[in-house]
């Protein structure tokens, strides 16, 4: 009696998988959690809507029980895959602590439900919280794809923006090792957070070296270890995904982005990823969030192997 | 571990309520099918989209187990009243028979399982195959809310567009008795449309009518029937709620249209009720959908008492 | 083989008449002239768009050979009415003086050709090489829908501004007796200008006294004259018609507005319309020119009788 | 060697007037500081937008040395009135204590400088800290023209969101006397704030009743007190206003919300003036920017007498 | 009398050529045929405003009888073509068989009077009825610039939507042999469509083979042969045209494009080329109808030599 | 009292500089100066609010007094420049000749403030009254990025458009030498144009040649002189900057761009540069904004060196 073919019936969840809170039971594959709070951006609000947004976007890869068709490889992508909706965590709007709390038990309760956790914001601020969630491993890994740094120790007066979790983070997740930032550009870095990131040892590459030697940028990402990927929305360039709060020029392609990506999950164990600071309010035409939902799709295909 | 205030965290359903859809048992007192149905209108489309559009602002409205508090009355609406989503019939695109024999079985579906159904479109040719699913009724009446008639024998070649849902209903379902319209307005009526109503003994009421009058209009509604309300939103003057396929200025004001939908609702058994022609891709500041969910609300707790 | 019941089919022309430029011979009861010029607008520009979109939306108009059926009269309008697109006048741009030469010379033409030449603006500056045209009678009558006097001697430098087409017209149009202007508002008005309007003993009539009196209004406007019609799009309140370059809130409902043509139209003569300012690029969602189309429908059925 | 006829040269403060910071020592008649903090919104963010916003629309207001020539009245209004823009203070972003701190401060300090101060939002949560710049009067009354009670205890977590500013102002202004709400409506009142309200004694008026009764309502305000104005936005009918975060229908006209305004300035000796929850970024027309710029402007020309 | 230098003076055709409906008896060089419909689109319409907005935007190429200067081989281009506006097909909406006998029909008598064919869409549904008027020859070779196959079956229980009419083609077009595809790309394709196609023997080509090697792929294209181009926009990478229903990324770059367009034409026979699903409501600024206008001004003068 | 760390707080100046108006006695490194006139465009306004749209856009790129810290070189950038807005210059409208004297005017005057005038477009007709400004050197070089030559002697019946300010230039300013153009392309060129400039022996580079070979091209501009750069915002390719009246494709990217103009500066003596026919209304997502305004920072940065 339900029929299931055309991307925008609904209700909408990611990619139509079964909305399960985390208040119930249930184990699946992959879970994918909406973050909605960005409250921490400095600049052009909008993050909050992405969750939802898309989740009316994926409708386009909703893969079916047979998964996809992949017509380079002749292979089926995602064939069997059980992937969940977990639903928003609920932010506390202005008291940024009780969110931050609220953020990491859900990504504990998450972590324990599935094979693989997706976090969808909202704000780059809200991968402080995740990452909390994992301050049980003994060693973590962290791949960025981003713009910017975000690894300030302050900014405007504040601790806790989306210029900083990966400071907040060093600081409190114990296992936290390595965090290889992919796509750095733009003509404001905050020195004190450059020279913090150099004294720990980032790996820091440009999107200008992308672009000249993606070959030896792939060389240089982690192997063998337990990674988190974290992916912010601005690393690709803004002609292909305008609707991000800052958009910085010269950005990655989506291949080159995909690539980072790729080598990532296929050389490393894969322990959470995220998609953070894409703002669909900013792109009236749509394309944003097509673009978001489909990069979520291939992540879950390539992950899925 | 999840917190519901926020109106905007997801997955968006209608008023935040449970997502069930009718492959599985249930009973609730009001369930909401989605109708994301657009292929027959002439002009504008997108209200194939005004289903998820209304679920996500329809979050503002979410009443929780208190329901609202009515400021005017002092009282609480909706309290304890127990919704559901019934999700969407998924169009089978250009074949519109078999779109409409998808939604007459859910429509069925859907009457059997709740005391109040609530259809949300989609374009108006969705009414006539909901309206099939009340054949079995011996007397319903009908108040359509609309700007236009609606009841167009043939249109551009079709006898199944959104001109024409009244005028199939007619020939389908035995029991349709009176079809009271109100709003109506423009420049061309079709002739034909005009005379069969006429001859049909429609009650015809124009908006100017309604702006000179709306006490004599509100005598002129139905008593003591079964009342099925359809309602069109390009009733509404275009001011209020731009998003729709084919504005006409001098339209209802949204005071004006409640007090006609809540009379009905008072003095008659409620049987079923949609809303149709929202497109909220007309309306890029968002006003529309918001306007849709209101309203929807509103019925809700006009119907609840 | 070609079939005209959809609104969007095209190429477009005013209600889907023929095209018929000025170079070749034809007569015709209406021809209607665009003139997309807007570079005397001293705010927010793109009434230049209006022509071509105005033709766009008057397509949902097009009356064809039986014209419209009207709901309330019972009575068919503009039933065999003949129309012509008449084109557009191209303008030389910064070369004002040369693009008014060029408006004279095709208002001139057109008014050879037609009984009632309707003109499609363009800012309002074009009223005025459009009242050129009409030097050869010996009284000429305008009633002015404005929420601005348009009476300026100069502004901003320059004496040819849309603040000024009145004002130039008076003086080089012999004939030219009263201008009544019905619908002002606003903030700033220019004194010297409102000093010359009531030394030249206009009737000056405010929204606020349409509101409070219409039918005292009504009862100020010329009678057996020959008459003039200039609409600017700002008349209106900015609710129904925000695709304007100067809003101004608390203008008039369109059935104000319609009241005051109507009652023109139906006691005067009328040897020429007008509808200026009217920007479609800052309306989205696309109202603004719906409204402009329906407006130029019911002038003709209106002027048709 | 600089000219200012246009309205859209720059750099936009507010009115064209000049800008001085609060760093420098200054006095004026009015001045405008703008308060660009939207973090406390629940639902749509933007109005962080709206100072500047409302600088570049303000600029069709400018009103030169001879101010503006009222056709009504044939007066000239705000005549050698000496306005200065104080420019805007940033927020602390996420740490709201800060901001409200900073607030708080600046507002004092304009009290210092200015007859009039007027502060423009931001979201409504600015009034809280604006008010307790006001704590050495001994009496203050306040005019809140308003959709919504912004009176709650706390919502969602916080107790300094957009919900809850007059609650916190009655804590901490000891002077705060009567409260008379107007414009109320919407089907979710808050009902600890709406007791909590009634307790205090305030004066609760509906949107309903001024609809019913203009009349009484401005009988009911107070008379030949110091008086505040804060000014919601959301107060005014969406069809008029649209780029506000919680948009309500059946909502004021300009008119009915400027009588009320007038009505209290003539009769009190008006002390603060605010305008929040504009999100120019929720009207891509434009309009609500200009309707704010206006009644801004219209709110000082009433004062000025 | 009449002036045609700015881009933006109307009624839009087709590069300003003259308009002459199939009805009347003419010949010409070229003729372009607006096809309206985008019905059979599953995901996002508003195909159906593009042959308007075509029209609109190649305002901008209208080559006057000189044609243009190419600045690059110092030559003038497509000096002296005459080209014909042949008007739109009004759909039959719904109704899609009466639709597709429409496009046929006017598809042959447009054969009939031109050299060069050019077919505007809609969506890429009507491929399907333009090719059933090429039954007559022998041999006909289709190149296909696409993001997607559109050979399926069926999909969505209909067997003529946007992505059959290649499928439904060849079953009904005698005469047509090899179908070369180019710019595939995507995460879902319909594996039955794809295996179909490979036992048909077409030549598949995805985007990334064209960025990897250009020069292979021209080397692959049809030579010698009678061809039709069927240009879906989707091929074009979304960064420089978004306006589309289903935007992939990693598309061909616009320079890509036209070395494939280019070497077909001169190397074969071109009897026909259609631009279809080009969506000007998804994409507010406007760029993708000046795209998509250029496009078709430079086959054109590619074709003309 | 006054913070400015948030890229939005207000009022908006060029890099939150200081506004000094012209009438004023000031000295500064770098003075910006707003040009707001677009009459002279012929196809798609709103390069009239561009001033403003950079001045808020280019707050994201405040330097502060210790700049900005390069993440690349690791070094600050503009580190203690003192950056200066001069305002606008308003434009008398329709009146172009006196609109050109003010420019004319207010540029003499800005050289003789700064070291480096910077002159914010409006389109592109401005650069001919501000190139008069420098008629009192012996030498002047110019180097235009751009996708048209802007050499037209005349166009629409006027010989001021911003398709002829070069060739204005030319016939005034007597030092002027040699005019070397990059990022030339698109399908109409004025032949009248191009072989005037090419019997003047200006250096003309097209987009293809940059593509092709970015080395040589930097190899061909001029070394040692006094040059002035006039950058149109649509010699980039519209996928990166959509907003200006007449986007071409295959147009430059913005790394190549910026090649381009830093060599330039680096191996010559900048004495002014200009940015234009940036139009931030086509862009509703505001990226081209954002772009121009760093670009503007770029340029700063590149000439403080």
């Amino acid at each position: 009696m339900r029929y299931t073919e055309l991307a925008f019936t609904g209700p909408a969840t990611f990619f139509k998988a079964p909305y399960r809170p985390l208040t119930e039971p249930w184990q699946a594959e992959v879970g994918l959690l909406g973050l909605p709070y960005d409250f921490a951006v400095g600049y052009r609000p909008g993050a909050r809507f992405a969750p939802n947004a898309l989740r009316e976007a994926s409708g386009r890869y909703a893969p079916g029980p047979e998964g996809w068709f992949d017509l380079e490889t002749e292979t089926y992508r995602l064939q069997g895959v059980h992937l969940v909706d977990a639903g928003d965590v609920d932010p506390a709007q202005l008291e940024y602590h009780e969110t931050f709390r609220r953020i990491t038990e859900a990504a504990r309760a998450l972590r324990g439900r599935v094979k693989l956790p997706v976090f969808v914001g909202g704000d780059h601020s809200v991968t402080y919280p995740v990452l909390r969630a994992y301050d049980d491993l003994e060693e973590l890994h962290i791949v960025q794809l981003d713009a910017h740094l975000d690894f300030s120790d302050s900014r405007n007066a504040t601790r806790f923006s989306n210029s900083s979790p990966f400071r907040r983070a060093v600081e409190d997740v114990p296992g936290l090792k390595q965090i290889t930032v992919v796509g750095l550009r733009g003509l404001r870095t905050n020195p004190e957070a450059y020279q913090a990131a150099k004294n720990r040892g980032h790996t820091l590459i440009t999107a200008r070296t992308v672009r000249e030697n993606l070959h030896g940028v792939l060389e240089r990402l982690p192997k063998g270890q337990r990674v988190y990927i974290s992916f912010d929305a601005d690393v690709l360039d803004p002609s292909i995904l305008p609707g991000t709060s800052s958009p910085e020029v010269e950005g990655l392609s989506y291949t080159q982005a995909m690539a980072v990506v790729r080598q990532t999950v296929t050389q490393n164990q894969l322990v959470g990823f995220d998609l953070v600071e894409l703002a669909p309010n900013l792109d009236p035409g749509g394309l944003s969030a097509l673009v978001g939902a489909r990069l979520l799709a291939e992540v879950l295909a390539c992950w899925a192997g």
